[in-house]
């Protein structure tokens, strides 16, 4: 079967990547954060690209660059993400872009072929000014007054989102949103982040949810006071609480949790932070993550019980806030069940149904349109660091089962149409 | 026996006191960082003061203010502070230098005291640049190289302390160093800045030694990773580490400190410090206090096999330096009788021999002369808070008796000489 037609080009979709990698390269891999001159000038490369696709490029007003193709027939939408996190790996956002720019080489020029895959890269889906902005303002979730109070959340100089567009040079441009019904759906491949894949001998990862995040800030506050003059046990300490608080929350969590939640404190900021001074006010960034809300329920009730308790001890008051709801989105069964007879035809059938424990666009797109993703192997699990790889030989396995499964997805879309 | 002679002025002393609060005033309190433009009003204030007690005004290099007597006889060195920890209290330092200005208009012009109190302000006493870095300089313990390498430590502009000196006027100035024998000692007093004298009813504290401060950087070193994709049974989470780090020394060092041992968390920091990764570093800024090295020893050493024990385990490396090595200063025996037979006179011997837990100049003084210290109430035991205050009456008490401490200092002086 996958003989009689035209497939991935491997070594056009490797140099692809590595010219998107030497655009703003840091060591092995890439420093380009959302509207910095390497992140517009890979937009640039791509929008050129995409005429020998047969597809119309546009750059929006807040960068996402969107391909879209004048045949008759059904559209698949297909895409990632070209900035990265700092100092991070080259594969991260640009291989899901390469993937689609190649389907879309390979299938809106094949007149056997009903329809056309177009190609999206979405602005800022690492988050450096918010939340899968890019996606979020194509499916119409962005006002203008979320942007006009987004800054850079990586860096200390609180630059604002619109003095980055600005200098970006897309003060001018529109934004352009999703025309309702255009598209059959949306698919997004990406690296897996995780070794899974790897540590099993397996090639692609066939997506089935990505999970929701949930945020927390939990403050606690206690009395400021002189760390020499202040005896030990008239203290009321918001670190001491806090650090207590992580250790709870590391022997709490396990025993209500669901087998793939994860949890993280990725920040703590003890106020006012010297040597010779007990920390009055602390504060926690906490993250949680699953596919399930009533897990996520469950520990959000534990969370909220433990700092009741504490408070309750009369020292340290302990207060959380949810700051982010995560909804968890399903990946669409057709779209899975094309993925995986395409991994047949082209990887030896050698792949996994797995949730994503990382957010993406497809979570965003999958809410005005079926979607799914597809993972392709990290080497040592490695990801959001400059050390992020995959096989060569895997990118290539993985540019063939894309393409397979667009061309399917139109073609069962053709049938049904 | 009081009644003979001239006496503190306690109106004289609550306006001084209230004259300076309104210098670089902060709700209740001031906010008078080193170098600042109030700082440096102060400084002029007092140098203005210093001829109304027969004294020449000079202020050095570093932002010392020194009065120094042309009268025969003894000389005793009084003085403190006249800077502040940001948005801190009125009275944590201007007490002391009001009550040495207030003993060198009371004595210097009394015909019937043989000597003179000299006057001093010292520079940096809240460490915004280093640690004691005026009176260290006045001993001769401060190099030029020391003064290059020093930065706001208090903010995060890293402004250089030559900047800020230079921005105060100090540039061209000289340093004044200490003429070795010209005092018979150095007094100082200072709020309590706890609340031991206040719980008792005392009125004055007779210190008998400043504890050393040690500090210790604490570091952690675990493995950077994405908070989605990474399980949590192979996590190298190095935050997680340093909370239960922080857990494990309460409940470890009550078993092994000496009564007055305090200990504080002032700080910490996770890398990067960002809501969906996990830190693969993290830094624990950690003090202990005491006035016996020994007790110091032992805890150091417990620290130390804690962070052998966690390394051991082979997830996340702590790695425990000593950044900073305290002295404990011991208090002249001789000061402290002069203090507490003041004591007896003016404040109907309401006072205790108590330890300060809080480091200060007369630490510093106490190299190269005798030094005494006393405190008065604070009231709660607030200190580095605008909040901090002593009630007028115990304000006026303890100007009482440090003039009549400074009187019997000079005249045992006189005698013995």
């Amino acid at each position: 079967m996958p003989d009689k037609h035209l497939h991935a080009d491997g070594a056009r979709v490797l140099a692809d990547l590595n010219t998107l990698r030497a655009i703003g390269a840091y060591k092995t891999g890439v420093h380009k954060p959302t509207f910095s001159e390497p992140h517009m000038r890979s937009l640039e490369w791509l929008a050129e690209r995409l005429p020998e696709a047969g597809l119309a490029a546009t750059v929006d007003g807040i960068g996402n660059v969107l391909g879209t193709s004048a045949k008759s027939g059904p559209k698949l939408l297909a895409g990632s993400h070209l900035e990265s996190q700092n100092y991070a790996g080259w594969l991260d956002g640009p291989l899901g872009v390469v993937y689609a720019l190649e389907a879309a080489r390979v299938l809106n020029c094949d007149p056997t072929v009903s329809g056309a895959v177009e190609v999206a890269s979405w602005s800022d889906e690492e988050g450096h000014f918010g939340s899968f902005l890019g996606s979020q303002s194509y499916v119409g979730a962005v006002t203008e007054a979320d942007i006009d109070a987004a800054t850079d959340r990586n860096s200390t100089s609180n630059r604002t989102m619109r003095d980055a567009m600005s200098s970006a040079g897309l003060a001018g441009r529109a934004r352009v949103t999703a025309e309702r019904g255009r598209h059959i759906g949306y698919l997004e491949a990406h690296i897996e982040q995780g070794d899974s894949l790897e540590s099993s001998g397996l090639k692609i990862g066939v997506v089935t949810s990505i999970v929701g995040i949930w945020q927390y800030l939990i403050t606690f506050v206690g009395e400021q006071n002189h760390a020499g003059t202040t005896r030990m046990d008239i203290r009321k300490d918001a670190g001491l609480a806090l650090a207590k608080f992580c250790v709870a929350i590391d022997e709490c969590f396990p025993k209500h949790c669901g087998p793939r939640t994860v949890w993280t404190t990725g920040r703590i900021t003890l106020d006012p932070g010297a040597p010779s001074i007990i920390p009055g006010r602390a504060e926690l960034l906490f993250q949680i993550r699953d596919d399930h809300p009533a897990v996520i329920e469950r520990l959000e009730s534990e969370l909220r019980s433990m700092a009741g308790d504490v408070t309750a001890q009369g020292r340290v008051a302990v207060a959380v806030e949810r700051i982010r709801s995560g909804v968890p989105a399903m990946m669409d069964a057709g779209f899975q069940a094309a993925i995986e007879a395409a991994s047949k035809a082209f990887a030896g059938g050698k792949s996994v149904r797995m949730p994503s424990a990382a957010g993406h666009d497809a979570q965003v797109l999958s809410t005005i349109m079926p979607a799914g993703m597809m993972f392709v192997p990290s080497i040592g699990g490695i990801s959001h660091h400059w050390t992020e790889n995959t096989a060569d030989a895997d990118i290539v396995t993985g540019a063939e089962v894309f393409v397979d499964a667009c061309r399917r997805l139109l073609a069962s879309a053709s049938e049904q149409g």
